[in-house]
């Protein structure tokens, strides 16, 4: 893999206004940075203005930290939020499992090609089945087990469990938590101390066929498509706002076993895009909606 | 266009069992006759075996009449349902519209290229302003107005509206009667009468955002895609059978105004195949779900 | 329809260097002008910078020519080619038809429904069959008939014919010739002197299957996806710059036929997606390839 | 994963004829056999037919060489090439790789995960760089080195390492030899002897951009869609029988760099979709094209 250039990317969204992209890029002009990627959206209903700007680290005359001390007036004066991410400083993430194994070694087999710019930090599984395809990939894996349904003092054990879960990701203050077929509901406090970085893969289009088994679902109202959702974890279930979606065609003659399988590949696949977008900030959420700088 | 070679369409439903195949294989084969296309789905877990086949028609010293005639025992042997459809026998549809014309003009135009078997009978619409096209295309076009909400007495005006859609309807004993983007939700006992004949097209993905304005739910929701639905009209509104489904991509820089725009592609598309696969006898029902022998 | 508001759109293509994006955006801002849409692309390698900005009208204290003369200069600084077009001026096309029907029945049909922002001032064919489709719809036809193979003086009666098509052509001056379906192929001269102007569809996924007959090459090759190609007819046959492609699949029960039928809803909506773009002025073109700014 | 029930599945292809689906549907019907899946493909123009079908083992009451015995005199009397398998032997597949690793991870993973109805016997590599993820799998590597451009005594080198390759691969007498990315042209005397078992995925739709790096002639024509074949090699280079393909969008902003970490996913998908359907005798050819019983 050829290493690619150093870049700063800057992400901001403020309310809209005239002059927001002069001012930006005046401010960039001035410093002699390069601009090798901009993208712009307002939301005129919503009345607010995002960008994703990409400069090349060679052309600037600073590091990371006086790139962000300089901008910060500037973000400042447009009243936005914003960050300033440097792709020389590796990203992070943790997988959390169970023992649906294909979206694991998808991710795993990505980043040992060096198709994902990130170092999975650990693995959380609640069974321990997936620990050996984990080994072989030098990363840790840590068995967190939770109570099934009927077990004894289930709801406390839970609660547990989660708080063990909770102490092993945020020892990495990991940029991306993975629920890679988790299989789980996330806890309210956790969606919320993780918010914006817990990244769920929903096996269906969301919002048909949310909660349970949906390709269950799917088989039984006879739909001619099936689909992924990869979104954002949010209190309310499958409800997070929505990063990424694919669908693909069955028929007549695809039974739930075979929607099962075929899904995989779209599952897979959506996950690696939506995590993608995420580790390279192209990832802005208003409204319970994103904006997807592709 | 060259006119296609005279065909016998042969569908079948019947209990599952072994030897149904040969049965009408060696049926077929007594006869002399030559299969062009043939088909099977056998539903194991509802214990259904489906069946389309096609002979040419030059092949078989019969006529369709008698070709039924010697079918209905075979037919009553296996216990099913059954149906002999003649493709020199030209269909008829009837097209119910308000005032979105691009399925309509699509329809229409298909038509006149010779793309869809069948002859359009007439047009019924509930606002005047589609009758020119219709007109231009040598098509008799009918107004039956609709009282709108507010309107007084609207129920009972409502059922007197759809009494005269009922008789014009009838008038031609149509194989289909497509809604073209009727926008009026037929009442029970019209998709009872037209049970397996009433088309409709809806612009979502269902179930995703079934009932009214789907573009606006599907933009407030934030999904990545858009879709239309192709289904047989039921008592229960937007659940019938699904003949066609597909989706389109759109993104965070698409307004509902554009999602509405770029969504008339895919209501076009997606009602013209479904009509294209009824009009063929490629669609059997089984419990609320199609098989579509494409 | 609703009327969309008036826009001004102005597009750039010039050498890259640092601080394009502040000159421009300064401008707008100093106008007080309330940017709608921006995109820019830079390719790095053949050191071109590209953009695309759309304004609100309303909110300029100038008219469209006043507004080009204030930007002339920043252009001419630049060392750009620009354009500014006003979306409050309705565009203009010619289509060129032969006997197929679906794209010119397509086109009719969205202009009719409002969803295409042009005007086709005329229609040129070189057999009468689709006039009366053309005259339904209220526009001028106009029969310019071609030699056959094998006709005495073939080369010279379609030079004959084509300085006709010319003259019609320009005499509108249109902002689009559309070659829809048209099955002639262009001479050299006419498509230098409508560089940009002409686009015509192709029945393949080029650069597979140029030339004649691609369904048929498509078919023998075994192919399991079918396309079409919207591009600018330049010289160089089935060569100039693709403003769009897309496919559908196909499989071992298509035949030719079923390939050409399936192939025409792709033609009408890749050269409906294409025209659209071109009239938006959304296209540009540098080295044979096109940045279109979706 | 659970077991799915033994079954065997018949091919056939023959001259075309009245009574074929008869013949054998009443042979199948005469030994009690359930059957779970059938189809049929008559190429009308060539004059042949093509059937796949799929009987549950438990209703057969013999095995498979006894099946096989009773069946020769029906494919003998039907003049046709017939295969007979049995789901409960495990197929053999050995895969050959260069450096790319995204291709041979995905297919390891899914037949880790038991997506893929196959055992790897070994991996060949002509460079040792994909070892340790092979290795990790419990799958034998081999090291066939090959001579790079310049080497001395290249072609004599060539020789000799197909030769080893050879003796590898036929020592396993696999059901499938799979170039997964090999970057080495396999001679013609290897694609005769290993006719209809060799599959390879090239990393473009085919029959564009055949031969060497093909994302590179895709970026330079301007294409908006690239994609990936997979195909049986053949002597004719990147002209062997299309098994699947299937393609992603691309814009201008995809530098060719881009396109070739994009056409990943396809290459990946495609690939296994292709195995995947050769292993289950879902592909005939005839006449350089697939059938694909799907």
């Amino acid at each position: 893999m050829t290493v690619p250039d150093r870049r700063y990317v800057i992400t901001l969204s403020c309310p809209d206004r005239t002059g927001i992209v002069a001012r930006i890029a005046s401010f960039l002009a001035d410093l002699g940075a390069s601009i090798t990627e901009a993208a712009y959206h307002a939301d005129v209903d919503a009345g607010v203005f995002c960008t994703r700007q990409v400069v090349d680290a060679a052309s600037v005359p600073c590091d990371v930290d006086e790139l962000r001390a300089l901008f910060a007036p500037v973000a400042a004066e447009l009243g936005g939020e914003h960050r300033i991410s440097d792709t020389g400083v590796r990203k992070r993430a943790v997988l959390l499992v169970t023992r649906d194994q294909h979206c694991l070694h998808d991710l795993l087999g990505r980043v040992w090609a060096g198709e994902l710019p990130v170092e999975i930090t650990r693995v959380i599984g609640n069974h321990t089945s997936l620990e050996p395809i984990v080994s072989a990939h030098g990363v840790p894996f840590h068995h967190v087990p939770f109570p099934g349904p009927g077990e004894p003092q289930r709801e406390q054990r839970k609660v547990t469990a989660f708080e063990e879960v909770r102490k092993l990701v945020d020892a990495d203050a990991p940029d991306a938590i993975v629920l890679a077929r988790f299989m789980q509901v996330l806890p309210a406090h956790l969606c919320e101390a993780w918010a914006g970085r817990a990244i769920n893969i929903h096996h269906s289009f969301l919002p048909s066929f949310a909660g349970a088994r949906p390709y269950h679902q799917a088989h039984r109202r006879g739909v001619k498509l099936i689909g992924a959702t990869c979104h954002y974890a949010t209190a309310d279930l499958d409800a997070g706002p929505i990063i990424e979606q694919d669908v693909i065609r069955v028929d007549h003659g695809d039974t739930t076993a075979d929607m099962v399988r075929r899904g995989r590949d779209i599952e897979r696949m959506v996950l690696a895009r939506g995590l993608r977008w995420h580790l390279e900030d192209r990832v802005l959420v208003h409204d319970n909606r994103t904006i997807v700088f592709r």
